[in-house]
């Protein structure tokens, strides 16, 4: 018989601190799901809205976000191979509607990709096995030679080959990084990976990755002036990208008034103006394989 | 063949506001992660923690936790059928580690229950369809009698006959209340359902459901005195629960702290001390049936 297994998606809401009348500012210690990371406080993001009785006036609501040159979770080396040459040690962030991108241009955040992966976890390969990272990547460690101390890694995407690389770690850790022409930017970096060992288990030859980074590099989004999100409209886009409401906005009673796609603000069923700003996210959801009719 | 598949089920965190040294509190509008009510701009949770370098002394850190009394999201009617009479328009709810649970006794919060659901969607019932509420409770409308008026309702969980109770719609909407002995309390009530309508659809006869509110009332959380969460005890149980840190706590440096199931501090991997709440919550999450062997 087929077989056709849906496992509904979660969806889940973060809010921010609650707000009346008056202009209510929030940044990322009003707001837990704007983008935040603790390791470096750091933050993009900023909300204003001024509401007069239950009227937020065309133009006078802003949203804000700016670049943020944060660090890699990974201890990657710069171009040279080392940290000594200070390159590549940052790269340039920014949340936008709660979520995180990764800006084309250091100083114009007029081309974004997501980010998929940051993380400095361990993980050991063995030949031949793959690491599935996120998006579809998946890593390989075709071959591992102990005493040469090199590794041979591809990265591939839903099982199509893009690179190859033999890394050498004979001087300890080394950092493969893979650029390509991204939108209007020359070789862009779009993945790195850390390897920090290579050695012989009892059976398997091993690679140890101590870091990885990755962009969603094949969908831009690109933001420019008069573009629309829903109720927000871009004002400019410099290292900043700055928004306002394009029409007047009414805080009804008991609503959900969508902002942008994920972004909204939830009112009060209540005389007294109440509201505050929240997001929406999904985790989870898969369709399980058909079964074919025996 | 045996085909078992697990679907990983979501985690996500909500954070509150940032802190450092010092004492901070946060309530509802600090952690979005608390318990919150906008309509009723309710909360019931506190957490108050005084840092000394990275220390928090022995017994300085409180939580507490206060019984509120909330209105139904449904318009359930009195004992009596009406709500002139003022009873039961409230119910005493109380956020746990941030988490919904109503106690069983309005001035003691000694014994609670989870909520599993408080709702005024509404819903229309066919004769003889069994309505999922949660917790594998479910509601089923027996018959449908639209000349007379009454609708025959069923509570059963897992499949198991609770209770049944014949309403009468003549006079509008009307409530059926179950009440049960709970731990030390008599005649609780744990299920609330509205029945606003029957009418005659073109095949079937119908009924219209538009409140419903049920308790987990099979597991009771008792709560006393010394009891332990994780790193927190309990100080006192009257309509308020209150916890302190029963031994010192550290706060280093890029880790994750666990005060009670669920509910944790993480600190910066940064020489200056900073540090944040977050719960932790799981969404979805399935086993899919086994398929025996053709």
């Amino acid at each position: 018989a087929l077989v056709k297994e849906y496992t509904d998606a979660g969806t889940y809401e973060v809010r921010g601190s609650i707000a009346g009348t008056g202009t209510t500012t929030w940044t990322t210690n009003e707001f837990a799901g704007f983008w935040y990371d603790l390791d470096d406080n750091e933050g993009s993001e900023e909300l204003a809205i001024p509401v007069s009785g239950t009227t937020v006036a065309e133009e006078t609501m802003f949203y804000n976000t700016t670049i943020v040159q944060t660090s890699y979770e990974g201890d990657f080396g710069g171009e040279a191979g080392t940290n000594a040459d200070g390159d590549n040690i940052t790269f340039p962030i920014i949340g936008l509607f709660a979520e995180e991108y990764v800006s084309l241009d250091d100083e114009d955040a007029g081309e974004l990709v997501k980010l998929l992966l940051d993380t400095d976890d361990k993980y050991t390969l063995r030949t031949g096995s793959a690491l599935e990272l996120a998006g579809g990547y998946e890593l390989t460690a075709k071959q591992i030679d102990v005493e040469g101390d090199k590794v041979w890694m591809e990265l591939s995407k839903d099982g199509e080959f893009i690179e190859d690389e033999v890394i050498d770690v004979t001087d300890g850790e080394a950092t493969w990084d893979y650029d390509v022409d991204v939108g209007d930017q020359s070789d862009v970096i779009v993945f790195r990976c850390l390897i920090t060992d290579v050695f012989q288990g009892q059976v398997d030859s091993l690679a140890v990755v101590e870091g990885l980074w990755l962009l969603d590099y094949e969908d831009i989004m690109e933001i420019e002036s008069s573009d629309e999100f829903g109720e927000l409209e871009v004002d400019s886009v410099t290292d900043t990208i700055s928004m306002f409401n394009s029409g007047t906005i009414t805080l009804s009673r008991d609503k959900e008034i969508t902002l942008a796609e994920g972004f909204m603000l939830k009112t009060a069923d209540d005389s007294t103006l109440r509201y505050y700003p929240f997001v929406e996210r999904t985790i989870g959801g898969t369709v399980a394989e058909e079964e074919e009719e025996e």
